[in-house]
């Protein structure tokens, strides 16, 4: 995932946060930062999976990225999608 | 990414293939096998990065389950998305 803006630096946290009804946090995690680029205009990290391998529908977190205390960005949406499940077929028969 | 079938082993390679416009193979990757599941009946597998990172539309590829020599499955689309890029705001401004 390529996260566009400012401030970005190697030592930033991009954190993905799971918020109960009631606006509490019921999950969080933090994506693992692999590049800042374009004089810290960037950053690359990699989505941490969903705590819930088998969910059927799709899930709507946040993420903000974190450069100390205080110093936290605004929320912004995260849509996980339930693992697709693909039909595959042989060609075994066929060939006889 | 989960795939469903038969005959699934957890030495089945999952090859993730892209051909030419000319039908040839122009770049070949293997998926990892991460597990395979209720006697044979599906295979887990992690999506091997796409070659160009850069690629600013979708990409069809090709995948196919391999048991061994002439023990290949039928072909499946597989089909990669551009990296999308979030932008990012921060809060400090309005904090002041």
């Amino acid at each position: 995932m390529v996260i566009t803006g400012s401030n970005f630096f190697p030592e930033s946290r991009v954190v993905f946060l799971e918020k109960a009804p009631d606006g509490r946090a019921q999950w969080e995690a933090d994506a693992k930062v692999t590049g800042e680029k374009s004089k810290g205009a960037s950053i690359v990290a990699e989505v941490p999976p969903y705590h819930n391998k088998s969910v059927t529908s799709a899930v709507q977190v946040q993420f903000y990225v974190c450069n100390g205390k205080r110093k936290r960005s605004q929320s912004q949406r995260f849509t996980y999608l339930p693992v697709r499940k693909i039909p595959l077929h042989w060609n075994w028969g066929l060939r006889r």
